[in-house]
């Protein structure tokens, strides 16, 4: 059978508003493209995907977005190499995930050539907004919500997939302080926590400001039963480094399958770090910062990549993480984002030319 | 010191939809009145509240309910009494929960005089469209989301309130087959499942989806830990009667505080019914089944008002409900739509006249 090639349609914008915006000063997710994807699903099937100039979206007040939470997302991100192309890391991964957040909150499964063809198509009509300073790169996201309409508590029956683009400066400034969680929890066993399900990340914030006002930049997720296994930094993975041994814990149906996660374990192993994907007590954790085994903590996502946390409370003390010379986190930061943007050899296959 | 009047302001459909519905054969929730009510949030101030035409909604790409899932929102009916006038069921305690439910998803709580004023000037502009046949009702739908915008993880500083209404006849039809779920859960121990937040419902399509496809309608909750206790019946809260006890299990933050479910239990008690609040764990529900002494189950809540369960699925085998000549669910049923539609004296002062 011969695979059909999907023409994505493209709508250019009339004016660019590129020229408004100061590339050397970006904060992260606050500044949007000229363009953006849009593809609808209607009658069962969706519809061709077309690149349009970034608009307001405009839904009925009963769409089910507004009232049941159905809705998923992506974060991707586009990188630009010292000669001008442009590269993506493992975007194939994020199709899947997508794929499996989808299946999970009943929205239909879309293709991977609509996924990929309107990307690339996207990013090529926006190409000139990825930017090129240290650290900065086009922050990418895909996703999902339900645009069919009415008052009852069940799946839509149209959705929109979409993909929004803004070049982006880092996420978090410096190192980060975190909180032990003991009282709110993130995600239920046997509920959404492994799919990106919008309603993840708002029951996060009330908790997370808390936080906040107590000085921690983010929260530490811990189990919903008894609060005893360490889970996710906010919407990153956590990785824990006890004398030379790098630890993360597994995935399961409550901690998000993080492409960052999943890399870091294979150039660790690479490195010839001793690596061990295990549950984490809280308790070891403290134990091992008090007996000065506890060398290094970190959070690892696409967003704010490596993000080192330079000490955690928990039960109103403060322990601090040691200032490491060569730390690992710097080590595989390098390693990532050198395979990102291009400036080293790619021996695991993740970069994607657009 | 004074109580500003808050005036809503009117803007009137130039032309009413109403000729084209057929208020005999009303589905539930699928047909809007010809106007809604609009409250912005803005630089740190709930707006003056707008009656306008019912019309689509335009928000950003990147307004965080479309990522993050900031949505909350509620449900209530307005009754017509045989006079023509109208009333709302205990409008208060929707507006007290839907504030509990903002403050867990970090959206700035509507003052009360907000809520009222704009619900009730909604219902005088849209007074006609209150249904009068038997078992219909206005079905009311509140909903805040939010509408500022930015790719990143934190609440959003803009929000929307929004009223929108639908002309409803009943939820359900007949009775419910309802499955005890032990693999999915709907929220988790310190989570937002005790908030009307809208990501617990699109969590919970998948399961019913696999539900309804075994023949059942609605999924009985259990808690994520052992799967050992009943919660809720999907979208309602549940009752169980053992021999002449009547049983509901505690609100808790997994379960919500149901208005039907704390009327139920002030009538059942008003009726000398023996009422137990205690966790009921489905062992005891299997056994009194198989022993007799269950005698009924069902749901209460605002949309269905309440539920009579005919059999529960539960590991591979079905147990069905005996039929009762003289229920607790039809007598409960019947006074509180007695009540809610001023067919009856009203003893707990729970009616409001609008
Ligand atoms: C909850 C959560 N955990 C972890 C991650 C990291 O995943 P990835 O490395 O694929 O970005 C994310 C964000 O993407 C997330 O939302
Ligand atoms: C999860 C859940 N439980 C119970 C209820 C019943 O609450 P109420 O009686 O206030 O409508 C609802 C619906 O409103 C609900 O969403």
């Amino acid at each position: 059978m011969d695979t059909t090639t999907l023409k994505v349609l493209v709508e250019r914008a009339e004016k660019s508003k590129i020229g408004q915006v100061d590339f050397n000063n970006l904060s992260f997710g606050n500044v949007f493209t000229d363009h953006m994807l849009v593809c609808d699903y209607r009658n069962g099937v969706w519809e061709t995907p077309k690149v349009m100039p970034y608009q307001p979206i405009s839904l009925e007040p009963s769409a089910k977005i507004f009232h049941y939470g159905q809705s998923i997302f992506e974060g991707m991100k586009a990188y630009k190499d010292a000669d001008g192309a442009t590269w993506l890391f493992r975007p194939l991964e994020n199709q899947k995930r997508l794929n499996i957040s989808a299946h999970r909150m009943a929205i239909p499964e879309l293709p991977e050539e609509y996924f990929m063809e309107g990307l690339k198509a996207l990013l090529r009509t926006d190409e000139q907004w990825i930017p090129t300073s240290e650290g900065s790169s086009l922050y990418i996201r895909p996703f999902m919500l339900a645009s069919g309409t009415g008052f009852h508590a069940s799946p839509a029956n149209e959705f929109k997939f979409i993909i929004a683009c803004a070049p982006s400066g880092s996420y978090f400034s410096g190192k980060v302080k975190v909180l032990i969680e003991e009282k709110y929890s993130r995600s239920a066993n046997g509920g959404v926590g492994y799919a990106k399900a919008g309603g993840n990340y708002a029951g996060q914030f009330y908790p997370t400001q808390l936080a906040n006002e107590k000085g921690y930049q983010q929260v530490i997720w811990t189990d919903d039963n008894n609060h005893e296994y360490i889970e996710e930094a906010g919407a990153m993975n956590i990785f824990i480094r006890i004398n030379d041994t790098l630890i993360t814990g597994p995935t399961s149906d409550r901690i998000l399958d993080g492409i960052t996660r999943k890399s870091i374990l294979e150039i660790a192993k690479d490195e010839g770090i001793p690596v061990e994907v295990r549950k984490i007590t809280v308790s070891e954790v403290v134990e091992a910062s008090k007996n000065g085994t506890l060398k290094e903590m970190f959070g690892a996502g696409t967003a704010a990549v490596v993000s080192p946390i330079s000490s955690f409370g928990y039960r109103d003390a403060d322990y601090d993480l040691p200032e490491l010379e060569n730390s690992y986190a710097s080590r595989l930061k390098k390693r990532i984002t050198d395979i990102q943007y291009n400036k080293a050899e790619d021996k695991f296959g993740w970069r994607y030319k657009v």
